[in-house]
């Protein structure tokens, strides 16, 4: 029955580290709740970085400024 | 007042179905709560396959897996 | 694989008619996207008036100054 | 702490525009709840027209029809 | 049309000060992208401390580790 | 950056193994995409069963059903 929601920002994860991503958290439900993997959705978003903020800022625009 | 937000796997779901879909959840939202369908929103998010993951696996995976 | 999150006021929705909404909504996407009941999950969230705000007031305010 | 995300119909907003978002969602967390802008996202999300539906209609076709 | 949901931690935000996140939230999509505050939802979720996570850790016990 | 949010049916999972999943879905982000666990935040919703549907069901009627 879960549903697990990744929100990442778009930076070139691949096939592969999303199918690990899809594996790893099942995997955990499975393990710490004893869900039905059958039953367990996890979708990825991936978010463009001009659309993720932090500290007040576009995420590039962050991290360039705690570069400094 | 509802908001509605349906995701689904990218699969080719036409302009016509997803009209269908909001037309459809909001005559449900009107007949079973009265809802003003003014201020019911409907949100359609469609997924890329690999970004879906259920069984563990992203869905194509799972499906070919489910055939054999 | 639909997973679909209806978000509405906490204003009384019995269990029959959240079971309504269940089965409207499971119901539709078979109808329109011939979609699996057995992978379609429907969450509902009942948000507490106060927690909800529509042209920059709370639910209740708003409704309040729209009937004058 | 505080996570926020905004859904907007895709419609032309600015790289700049978003990050007014961001600015303005972040500043008010830091005013009114004293939150860590260090510790608060913001994400955008953009709908395209005919994935959110208002009135039991596409946005375009509902627009259309309050028109007349 | 806009959809905002703000996820903050329980921790006794006020009635009056959840009506200035909606306002100011209101106030500032109207301002950035000319949005029809009629027709703009802002949903405010309060999240128990135990089920928010940060740097692995659940929020309190993230802020005692980093107290010291 | 990573936002993760894990909708659980409400079935007494416990503050303990609410860490369990909050660290492993945060170590699992650190290993696979190399994100920074501080600025990882981890959400979980807890929802009650009578709003939680798959197979057109509400979840206990769906698993009652699938036991006979």
């Amino acid at each position: 029955m879960p549903y697990v929601n990744i929100k990442i920002t778009r930076e070139g994860a691949s096939r592969e580290q999303k199918a690990e991503l899809i594996k790893g958290v099942t995997d955990l439900l499975v393990k710490v709740l004893d869900k039905n993997p059958a039953s367990t959705f996890v979708v990825i978003d991936e978010v463009e970085l001009e659309d993720w903020g932090i500290g007040g800022l576009p995420v590039e625009e962050y991290r360039t400024q705690n570069k400094r």
